[in-house]
Order: C-alpha cells, then sequence, then structure tokens
C-alpha cells in the first residue's frame, strides 16, 4: 500500500507521553494540564446530554456556541465576526488547521511555514498536495523571533497561505506589533491568505495583549483565524475548536469541514456555550498559567538549564549545553528514562530536524507536579 | 478565493431540515431519530467526565473502546481484528470516509462508487485529487441493486478503491452473498482496496443476516470497514465512529487520522466502551427498527406512494409517480411544505441529479411522529 503521507510516523508528543508512562517519569512533555476542569462544566454537558441535546447539531456549530464565540472575539478584540456565517465550530483546532489547508491550498501551491512549526501543518500540505516553503525563526540571545525579511525574500507568485502561530508553540513566542506590521507589509497587495492558529490566545503573560489578527482588519479580512476550548478550558480530550474567517472564507472552509467530520460533537457546544456566559475563565487565565510560569521559572533559576523567554503558551524552553551535547531527542530520552521527567524535543518541530539544543516543557501541570519535576530538573 | 471544492453547496439533510423546520413539516428527511438515547449511557459519559476523562484520549482511540469493538466485531461476524493496531475511533463515520479516501487515493487515481450514494464520498475524493468513475444502481421490478457486470467493467489499471455500502443508505439495500461473490470475483488478484460503509450495520431486517466484509477474510484483508456510534446509540450528534483495517491499512489510516483531528472526544468513548460491556442494544436493534419500517409500511400500504423494499437502514423509499411528475427535489419540497412531511430527494444522491422517481423518508421516529406523517401521506 502505497499512501499519501508515507514518511509519517507517530507524533512525538504521543511517543514521549508512551516513554513517559513506561519510565515513570513526570509527564512535561505532551501539553496538556494534569488537573481537571471546572466541574461546573462538567455538569452543564451532562445537562445538555439530559435535555436530550444527543443528535446532529448544525454543520457549522450549534448557534449558542456561535453567538458566545463571536462576543468573545468582539469584548476581547473589538472584532465583529457575524456568528452566523464567519464562525464555525470544528473538530478540535487540528481538524480546524487541516480543514483550513486542505480547502483553499491547490496541488502546487506554496504555503509558508515558520519553523519550527506544530507538526499538523506540514502534512496537511502534503495531503492538500501543497508545496510547504519553509523559514526558520532566529534563536538569539533573546529567544526566538520571525524573520520577516526571510519571508518577504521566500514569497513568489504562487504563495497561496502564510500560517502563523502567536503565541508559537513551541518557543513561547508571541507577535507584537512590529510582527503585525511586517507581517501586513508582505501581503499587501497580494492574494496570499493567511492561516493563524492561535490556539493559546489566552496564555499571554506580563500584561502584553495578544495580537490577534483579529485586530487588524487588513488582516482579518484574509485570515482564518484558529482557537480551541480544549486549552481554554482544560478539556484538550473533549476535542472543541473554532475557525473564525470572513464570509467568503468561511463558506469555502464550510464545503470541506461538512464532508470532512460533517459536524461536532453536540453536547459539549452546548455546555461550553452556558459555560461562555462568564468571560471569568478566560479572563483569569492569564494570571493563573502566568504564576505557573514564575513558579517553573524560579525552579530552574540556577539550576543547569538556560530558560530562554516564555511570553505567551503554556511552554518553557530551556537550552542544555551546559548539561550534554547530545541530540535534542537523545537528551529529552535521557531526562525522561533517567531524571523522570519527559520534555519534548524542539527539532521535531523542523521538517528536518534541525538542532538548537532546546527541549521543551509543558507547565500546565498542578504545582506539586511541577515542584517534583523541578527537584529532579536542579538535581541534573 | 478558489478553492478546492467550488461546487460543492449545502448538504442536502441541512437543507431539507431547515426547510422542514420553516414550514413546521414532520422532518423524515435529514437520518437521526427523534427520540433520545438510553439515559445510562448519559450517565456513563457523565461519570467518565467526573472520574476526569477529560484530556487527550490515545490518538488511536481509548484503549477500553477498541477493545470493545473487536469484541462486538468478533462475536457478531467471527472475525478477529486486534484491538491495538486494526481498530481506530473516528470523529464519526464521515471523519472515517474521508481519512480513509485522503489516507489511499492519489491524484489521478479512480475511485469506483456506486450511485446513489452518500454525499461525502465524490467531495472526499475530490479532495484527494481522485477520478471518481460512478456505476448507477439498477432500479427494477424487485428495487434497486447493484449491476456487477458493469462494475467489473469500470475496472481499470489505475482503480485504486471501491466505495461499498450496505446496508445502503438511500435505498435500504443490502449486500447478499451473490454480491460478496460477484465482489469477491472483481477484486481478486488486483490491489484495489474497498472501503465499506457499514454504519447501518445493526438494522437489517427479516432475519437476513449483515454480510459485513469482515465475513468475508479475502475481502476483509483489503478493506477499510466503517461504523458509526451515532446511528446504533441514538446519538448521532456525539460524533463517534471507527474504522477497522488490516494492520498494515490501520498504519496507514492513522497518519492522516492524526493530522486530521488527532484524537476523539474522551469522555463519549469512555461512556460508549462502558455501554458496550453489555450487547443487548445492538441486539435488539433489527427488531426495534423493523417494527418501526413495518408500522411505516403498513401505513403506507393503500396509499399512492408505492413502496420500494426496505431491507436495511432506517429508510424507506417510495416512488410517487401516481401522484405527479414533478423532479424529485420539487416533490420533496411540495411534500414539505404543503404536505407537511418532509423527504430527501434521491436525485441529490447521484452527481449529476439522476430522476427515477424516488424520495426516501426516515422511519427513525417515534410512532406518534410516523402515525402524523402517515396521517398526512395517506391525505395526499
Ligand atoms: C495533539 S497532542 C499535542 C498537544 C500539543 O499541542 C503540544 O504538546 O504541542
Ligand atoms: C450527516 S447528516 C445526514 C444523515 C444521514 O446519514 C442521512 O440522512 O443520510
Amino acid at each position: 500500500l502505497q499512501t499519501r503521507l508515507p514518511a509519517v510516523g507517530t507524533t512525538i508528543f504521543t511517543r514521549m507521553s508512551q516513554l513517559a508512562a513506561e519510565h515513570g517519569a513526570v509527564n512535561l512533555g505532551q501539553g496538556f494540564p494534569d488537573f481537571d476542569c471546572d466541574p461546573a462544566l462538567v455538569e452543564l454537558v451532562s445537562e445538555a446530554m439530559r435535555a436530550g441535546h444527543n443528535q446532529y447539531p448544525p454543520m457549522t456549530g450549534a448557534a449558542p456556541l456561535r453567538l458566545a464565540i463571536a462576543a468573545k472575539i468582539a469584548s476581547l478584540y473589538g472584532h465583529q465576526y457575524d456568528a452566523n456565517t464567519e464562525i464555525t465550530v470544528t473538530a478540535g483546532a487540528t481538524e480546524a488547521l487541516t480543514t483550513a489547508i486542505l480547502c483553499c491550498v491547490h496541488p502546487g501551491d506554496e504555503v509558508i511555514v515558520i519553523e519550527p512549526a506544530y507538526d499538523s501543518y506540514l502534512p496537511a500540505i502534503a495531503l492538500a498536495g501543497g508545496v510547504p516553503v519553509r523559514v526558520a525563526m532566529e534563536l538569539g540571545q533573546h529567544g526566538y523571533s520571525v524573520p520577516w525579511a526571510r519571508i518577504a525574500a521566500a514569497v513568489t507568485g504562487k504563495t497561496r497561505l502564510i500560517v502563523i502561530n502567536t503565541p508559537h508553540n513551541p518557543t513561547g513566542t508571541i507577535l507584537r506589533t512590529a510582527d503585525i506590521a511586517a507581517l501586513a507589509e508582505i501581503v499587501r497587495g497580494t492574494d496570499i491568505m493567511l492561516l493563524s492558529d492561535e490556539v493559546y490566545e489566552h496564555m499571554v503573560y506580563d500584561g502584553v495583549r495578544h495580537e490577534s489578527l483579529c485586530r487588524h482588519p487588513e488582516l482579518a479580512a484574509r485570515s482564518f483565524i484558529v482557537s480551541s476550548f480544549g486549552k481554554t478550558y482544560h478539556v484538550t480530550g473533549w476535542k472543541v475548536g473554532y475557525v473564525a474567517a470572513p464570509a467568503a472564507l468561511t463558506a469555502e472552509f464550510r464545503k470541506v469541514h461538512q464532508y470532512n467530520v460533517f459536524s461536532v460533537n453536540t453536547p459539549m457546544q452546548h455546555g461550553l456555550a452556558s459555560h461562555m456566559a462568564s468571560p471569568q475563565p478566560y479572563l483569569e487565565l492569564p494570571a493563573f498559567y502566568q504564576r505557573k510560569r514564575d513558579l517553573f521559572r524560579a525552579g530552574l533559576a540556577g539550576s543547569r538549564f538556560t530558560l530562554l523567554p516564555a511570553d505567551g503558551t503554556y511552554f518553557q524552553c530551556v537550552r542544555y549545553d551546559a548539561i550534554s551535547h547530545d541530540k535534542e531527542a537523545q537528551f529529552a530520552q535521557w531526562l525522561t528514562s533517567e531524571i523522570k521527567v519527559a520534555a519534548i524535543p524542539v527539532s521535531a518541530f523542523y521538517a528536518e530536524g534541525q538542532e538548537s539544543g532546546v527541549v521543551r516543557f509543558c507547565f500546565a501541570k498542578q504545582d506539586a507536579t511541577l515542584e517534583l519535576a523541578l527537584a529532579r530538573l536542579r538535581a541534573v
């Protein structure tokens, strides 16, 4: 059997979680919380099921959830999406990303991807028959940054789409207004579309604001903006996300979405919609995770790991050159099996496995979990 | 914006459901029950959420559910799939179908589709860059049948996949052992794969047995077999399905699945796995729906509708030439707006809208709903 994705293996997240389980390691690899969601949210979903919300929802998403999403975006970012024609509920952010790529990338079209990149972008581009054009972030004294001049240089007449991710997984980098201006300059006058992965939108620290592309009308007009309920509400296993895009893009997105998954779990949608009546959970999220980030960083200060900046997401990247010159995958395995703390090698986010001597820890964990991991990491 | 599926519109199911709502019609169009699932199943999902099953499940599916699926298949059809390497839980059957097509159909590959066909097959083939080869079922005195000689004639060196659907939506036809033998004859000695849509596997009537392709080792070895929990457990909105396939095919399927949706709702998977400890629900399903089918057919006997056979699924197709010579879409609209009973025009299941003077009713409804619809239909 010759398939469309012959080279693909099991994701690094699955493999490191398995390795962590085998070695009884603290799992700071795969990005998911080890604490539970608000019990009130569970009860709202249970009530939705008991109320009979168990049959097909609208293909576009349950109306109350689309309205709640549009209201949230309007209040946080000042952009008014039409809930009927511009918001679509998806089977998690992964489906949103893949569906967006399948809908607009034609065979031979070029798609610019900034590496390190979340590992679903490139396989989705391959499925669409697109040609990925990879541009690496620069890693300097002040952490990672996006080399806009090199992205500008990578644009050709065949460029169909640029994939953006802010806050950025795995580096924790966030785009600033200067980045947005550079991006706007690149796409102005072209018909290049943008796919903006903003699943960590509510995890931006130190009072900095999240530059959702929808804050910038010139960019919003050509963007699919993707977010996730799993990350925001501590329910990564519920697989509910959404895409916000202008009506013309949404119409095309839905053509693929309706034949990819048709629709998304009804009771979860109703439960989340009711829960969103209060903005408190996502308004409190930055402070909640900033405290964990600070706890984790303080715990590693003075250790042999070098902390890189962590402005957003629930990930902390570290250099380990004071400890080892092993390749990242090897170092992450050693950390997992010997030190009993699992991490993700950042090389897994590069198509060609570029090595920078950096691994990623997830700090979306209970304080006790973080303390246990920190004690082990400090002992290295 | 030029997209990959420019010609696609909103599905007929969504459109007819909307029309039914507008006209206050009894909705016998879109296939979903108007009654609820077993309350015990709802409680099992609630318990799973309360027990903290809210984070990412394994990409392949929660282990207890994969085991339950393999056990069910073994007991019903005598085929032993390995739960780890041959069963994958999907975001509904639609995702399973589209992912299977995306994984094995290369640009230019031919895919044989038997019309009338469920409306997601062709768009999925288009997304993969495949070339659909459509063969129409024959509609004779005894209802619809598959013209195997014409399918054999449609096979070329480029044929990658044949899509089978039994019990068949919309016609209610089921494949018999003679059909299976004809299919086996066609693929023997080729490397053609089979995609078998068996979402109505538990809705086969009159004591006839469901010829799952997995009963036939020669065919099972080259088949992706797709089923759905939504249909079997009256929870079409939960969006949980699965694909069973030999390990080599499953490995390739998962490469696409993991980057299409990554994984499937965790609490639903745990709730369904617990519920499957008892086979009673699916063992009782044929009798449950056969009674509704018989009620519906008895109600239309003597009316101006001509009943076609209904051996499986929860659909009843009828001819209406004694009432009108309108096109099917027009007749279905008239039924909905004037008679206040929504139906699906079977022409919607043909790429070129072939007319046969047949519409489809869904009888997965409460008896009272069926009686109300029947009274209206008899008055035509
Ligand atoms: C879909 S599993 C990966 C979770 C995640 O987003 C990450 O760890 O980067
Ligand atoms: C996914 S909506 C369509 C439901 C269905 O299977 C049908 O009505 O044929």
